[in-house]
């Protein structure tokens, strides 16, 4: 595993875990398991232990935890289901992990406006379970259970990208407890608005750099009368790519559209005991009226036809639908169960749609000088594709070597005028690339970032080093 | 007219102009007239006139222009078609207005990936005419013909957000002169990423207080190959809202949904020499195949016929549709036009689409209490609407009268979860609106705008007192 670049840490000064205590009681926790859990999480980075961990329960005490940590000069990393991908939560500087996981109410759901309020904890499979009675559903799907909150500060978006956007678009209000202690409400519950700056929008992505996230209001959208899950062979990557690009071209407004290699197809396979033919697949799904989801399929099978793909395996009912999008789900597990004992290691990038074929062609011709194996699976109607590495920690030259594909991945998506990072973020890993990608810009979200948390306190030495 | 708040002027330090015109040349002028037109919009405020005008050709030039201001400690205004409608453009402070509008170079279209690069004075109408050919159109509509550098500094929207978004959702990536001279570029060309801070959307809506846009990436659609509108009177104020309510709540994906109340229908006949009924009218419009709009169709006027909806006049034909349109693009100007010598004063408020109802009946029971003559007017899809007022200027009790009628509908619309302003920003008319609306919120914008704008230069005074 990688040693995430530390900075040192400082001891805590006396009197604050008293101080943490009487606002917190039991659910503040010193040992070792637990902060171990939260120096983790689904990254190839070695873990870092935070000092203390606190179970917060609500938005004022979180502001009575900032306040504290701000008065006695303690790092504050928010924390919710750490299945980050870029070190986001890992506290490199150590200090007070405030897991919000048990703020986890569903506030307010207002079925006739599209919309609900829940807290940061509340994780993307309970709000669609909770909301499922309603006839509404929340479309953002990063793959993982994650928190809403976490998905919040990563600008997290995943397989329904394509047709719904992601937490830019989802998200129409938050309540932020800012690093002076206060609690404020970006924004009101109207569809949109011209009131003063997008505050909203600078807290999405911020990684928890400029305040916690503490409650969301979101959009939300009908759930379609029909919905239709296709798999689809196809003999050669470009005919599937090119598939996904006429279908975007043509303006289909497939609801997923996701890629999975021939070595993902034989990991997901073996893993989620399927029995798919191991080629370059897609995994399609269709929301709309009958007649309309008839009529996308239709487009969509004639394109996949012409590029070389097979005959589509349908799924309809519910539960065939949740097991063929469980075995995309289980995607990066299983690339990483091919080899046991890996550590896995997944980057991502996204170019403009013109250039999604190179960029993947050119990547999997890449990785096949490398004996590290790997996988491809992408979101790719957005342009937004991941390689999924199954490191050996035995062998310390596999990691230079992934250093090295993910370095030339980079810089390929950036020359095609895409980024570094589609979904997960900047965090420990991508700090470099940032700055190849946007140049002198990130000198303005320094003077932010300063400004907002002169201190540096919050989620320190991410995005960027001051 | 309304006098604009004003902190005084300082005289322009001496040898800034011989600076200013040694970049500029002849276009630097300095003549009353051009000082006038840029120190007027289409607003109720009076004029106040800038000490000089620029007419910008490059962004090398903008950038030399504002290190100039920023040496001399001289404010600079952006300024686009003067078409805003807040005061969001008038030099209160005076110091040099930066006109925009010659910079109208189309620079890239990508047809494949639907975007293209605009310079910021670039007009709406100009775009898609030059787009029409390519088979794409830009949908942000918000009437006037505004540059998009304006749109993008309002967060503009109009009548075809409810389908396609705002401006918030239409930029990938801007090109901005910071206030420290330099140029940046705050996203690549990629649909999607998570790196970094959202600066694109930081400066969507700042409306020139935190730089200058001087190119915009915008995301494109294709033409679709249906196009229906039409007309529909109802018995009732709220029958009409009713079917918007609920067309909105089945997901029927209306590319515009317009709602004109009976005065402005009275106003548009006679401006726009048109005979519909003089009562509550809904305009539409219907994007998709033939088939999906004609699913559209059926079941939005099975709804209106519910809500005591008349018959559907449809307009297929392109130059029925312009006309059509056209008569909703002159609404304001009809509105004013019904009492020669009128100064017209529009405001607007954006509610949850559940209360949108009774936001507008409440409104226009305020109004009949009026001796102002007045229309409604919205974007009902969004939740939007506006009211136009027609102030006789030799009457000074008018303004105080629709001032009065406009705090009731603003603190309507907060007490709704609505916003002060769904499109027109917050300029110099509403700022105490948005301290109501936001409270604390608003000390994160005035730390951002102080440190990125620590002299105060940028469109000083608006949204927000320093």
């Amino acid at each position: 595993m990688t040693a995430p670049v530390s900075f040192g840490r400082k001891p805590l000064p006396s009197g604050f875990i008293d101080d943490v205590r009487a606002v917190a009681g039991k659910r503040l926790q010193l040992g070792e398991a637990i902060r171990l859990q939260h120096g983790s999480s689904e990254t190839h980075y070695d873990p870092v232990l935070p000092d203390a961990v606190v179970f917060a329960h609500s938005t004022e005490e979180v502001a009575a935890l900032v306040r504290l940590c701000v008065a006695h000069d303690v790092p504050i990393i928010p924390f919710g289901a750490g299945t980050s991908l870029e070190g986001n939560t890992t506290p490199i500087h150590g200090g007070l992990t405030i897991d919000l996981g048990e703020m986890n109410a569903i506030l307010a759901v207002n079925q006739e406006d599209f919309d609900c309020t829940v807290q940061a904890g509340v994780r993307r499979e309970q709000l669609n379970e909770y909301l499922r009675d309603q006839g509404l559903f929340f479309p953002i799907d990063p793959g993982a259970n994650a928190t809403i909150g976490g998905m919040a500060s990563t600008r997290a978006s995943g397989t329904n990208a394509v047709r719904y956007g992601t937490m830019r678009e989802a998200v129409l209000s938050l309540q932020v407890v800012t690093p002076d202690g206060r609690i404020i409400r970006t924004a009101r519950r109207a569809r949109k608005s011209a009131a003063g700056y997008d505050l909203t929008r600078l807290m999405i992505g911020a990684e928890g750099t400029l305040g916690i996230i503490t409650e969301i209001t979101l959009r939300l959208h009908g759930i379609p009368e029909a919905i239709s899950s296709a798999v689809c062979s196809f003999d050669t990557l470009k005919g599937a790519v090119d598939t996904v690009v006429q279908s975007i071209q043509l303006a289909v407004p497939v609801a997923r559209i996701e890629i999975l290699d021939d070595s993902q197809m034989r990991a997901s396979n073996a893993y989620s005991k399927l029995n798919y033919p191991e080629t370059t697949t897609l995994f399609f799904e269709f929301h709309g009226s009958e007649r309309y989801v008839q009529e996308q399929v239709e487009t969509v099978r004639e394109l996949a036809g012409q590029n070389g793909g097979g005959a589509f395996l349908w799924s309809n009912l519910p539960e065939e639908r949740s097991k063929l999008w469980k075995a995309r789900h289980e995607a990066y597990y299983a690339a990483i169960a091919q080899r046991p004992g890996a550590v896995g290691w997944t980057t991502d990038v996204c170019v403009p749609i013109s250039r999604l074929a190179q960029c993947i062609v050119e990547t999997k011709h890449d990785l096949a000088g490398s004996s590290v194996p790997s996988t491809i699976v992408g979101h790719v109607g957005d342009g937004n594709f991941h390689v999924i590495f199954a490191i050996d920690p035995g062998r310390p030259e596999e990691m230079t070597q992934v250093e090295a594909i993910n370095e030339r991945l980079i810089t390929r998506a950036l020359a095609m005028d895409g980024t570094c990072t589609g979904e997960h973020g900047i965090g420990i890993g991508k700090q470099r690339h940032l700055a190849d990608e946007l140049g002198d810009a990130i000198d303005m979200m320094r003077l932010i970032k300063r400004t907002i948390d002169p201190k540096n306190l919050f989620n320190p030495g991410k995005i960027f080093q001051l």
